[in-house]
């Protein structure tokens, strides 16, 4: 539906011609990587396996930004662009350690690849799951360290390029620290309101899945500060509504589409805003009998799932995420953004909905 | 000792000038991170934590090499040299989540941390490992970001710019390319041969020690390309040097000094240069009948020490550091290297040996 809606809009860059630079960045690390030994090679083949077949919403959402700005900077924002998936194909990288999942886009993870090889090889449980941190950690590293690179090596200039910087510095610890927020509330004695799960979805996924490639497409088109001021606010509720989504698709959501199962997020005790909401109805002692056991059945997240939508759980939570896409669009209205961004932006803020309906 | 020596060295920046600016620069992140939340804070006091009381070789090697060349840049150095120590402060971060190492420098881990404070607020040993993984993860991950940003903003322009930036590059992945070499030799199927070794152990350790700040240090001053590849190739060799001797005081060094156990290397089984010198010798079935015992005792690990003392391993790794510092520093005989530089790194090549006597 979004990659419908933005490729529809006849400024954005070309999907191929992204494509076509992420694929030439990650060969010339690869080829740089020579020297580097099977280790380093090998690593950056993760990093490609890790960033085929994403949805590219983050740079297209990038590159939409600066066109519709007027901006002319084409070298420089396909960079930055490349930049955006790399930050997210290393966070996927480093959440698939730190949640121990073994399937991401119905395809096993990195840490799950390598430890099966390792088991296969006949290493103990212990050094198969080291071999398999090792190589998702250090692919991330990689992953991350390249997004920096691209940033720091922008065509641009002085105050120009520190802005970019600074940008990408804030991303980078808000969603560090949301992610660990977010992996803390798990063990929290007290279990985190509502508006707390909200405020770690902000950090955690709004900041590096919206904010940023809005305010760095807007930056480089030359944006001034009260136009970035307006275009932050509206993108962190448009990526506290994808978060939010996200969330809801995680139970709700069709396995085929989402390429993982519907049972991980009950099985990992994930706080999220639909546990959160659920906390104070009637569904609450079916959740909770579940949540957090690993070896909970597809029947009983089924009727986890049946408890949520006949206490209204999942209704309130498809309202929310249309709340927090309308604030975002309402955003969008100030007289600051230029009606073709609000053009661009809008299909952006209507898919985030319709997916989770 | 080597800090002894380079500290005696006149033209070093005086080491509380450096603690001074890696203080600044933690002291700015974190202030930076007040709207990250609360992990984001809890990140930067764990990477604060993590390059709290380090030797600092990385950053003075830098300093070092900038000034003996004549180098006037003093504020970029400063910043490259706080940039190599966080660099080394992420590695150790990461390497930690990676060996599952509990104790580092004599104190618990950050990922040990972690875990011990969820276990204690009832997390079950599954949850209270994966807060320990978030913790651990993402704190390097704010280090990399910040040595990566360091650099970005160095005060140089142009090609001099991008020339740190390849190699701040070059040096992280051939890092995380050893790294990976290294935990997937401990489950190959054959036994690295002691060449093997030697070039991870150059990729994993040579590269981000020595090289990196040396050939920094050098591009900062202006030095040609001619006189980086002559410090890249005795960087490199006294790198090995370094690792080698660390494989040494890893099963021979004095607890006290080294701050881990002098079992863990055995108990992880690690393929160092000491197990592929002990093969073709007669200490070697003692060696093999407890290397990767994840139980192994105090007695046994000293009868492993006995028998690769009586075998002369262990006199064989010590020539072999000995000869790699020999030749780190014939190279930096070339008429290419300053004598001023010579001296300011000769101290360098003689505590690597030192330390191992």
């Amino acid at each position: 539906m979004l990659e419908r809606d933005l490729a529809a809009a006849p400024d954005v860059a070309s999907v191929a011609e992204l494509e076509a630079e992420l694929e030439r960045r990650l060969d010339r690390a690869r080829s740089g990587a020579r020297s580097g030994g099977p280790g380093a090679e090998a690593l950056w083949d993760d990093v490609r396996d890790a960033a085929r077949g994403g949805k590219r919403l983050r740079p297209r959402l990038l590159l939409a930004t600066h066109h519709a700005l007027g901006g002319t900077q084409d070298v420089a924002a396909l960079r930055l662009a490349v930049a955006v998936e790399l930050l997210h194909t290393a966070f996927c990288l480093h959440d698939d350690v730190i949640d121990r999942d073994v399937v991401r886009h119905g395809r096993p993870t990195v840490p799950a690849r390598y430890a099966a090889g390792a088991r296969a090889a006949g290493a103990s449980a212990a050094q198969a799951s080291a071999c398999g941190v090792a190589a998702g950690t250090l692919a991330g590293d990689l992953a991350l360290s390249l997004a920096w690179r691209l940033v720091a090596s922008a065509p641009v200039e002085g105050t120009a390029r520190e802005n970019l910087l600074d940008l990408l510095d804030d991303v980078v610890q808000r969603s560090a620290g949301g992610e660990l927020d977010d992996v803390l509330a798990v063990v929290a004695p007290v279990r985190p309101a509502l508006t707390d799960v909200l405020r770690t979805a902000s950090r955690k996924t709004a900041e590096y899945t919206v904010v940023a490639p809005v305010v760095l497409g807007a930056l480089l088109a030359g944006a001034g500060p009260e136009l970035v001021e307006v275009l932050r606010s509206a993108a962190r509720s448009l990526g506290v509504a994808f978060q939010l989504g996200d969330d809801l698709l995680g139970t709700f959501g069709d396995e085929r589409v989402t390429g993982k199962s519907a049972r991980s997020d009950l099985a990992e005790g994930k706080v999220t805003a639909l546990t959160a909401l659920a906390r104070r109805t009637t569904a609450w002692p079916v959740v909770e009998a579940h949540l957090g056991d690993p070896a909970v059945t597809d029947d009983e997240a089924g009727r986890v799932r049946s408890a949520l939508e006949v206490a209204g759980v999942r209704a309130d939570l498809e309202n929310l995420v249309a709340r927090y896409a309308e604030h975002g669009s309402r955003l969008l209205d100030d007289p600051a953004v230029p009606a073709a961004l609000r053009a661009a932006l809008e299909p952006y803020a209507r898919s985030v909905v319709a997916r989770t309906r």
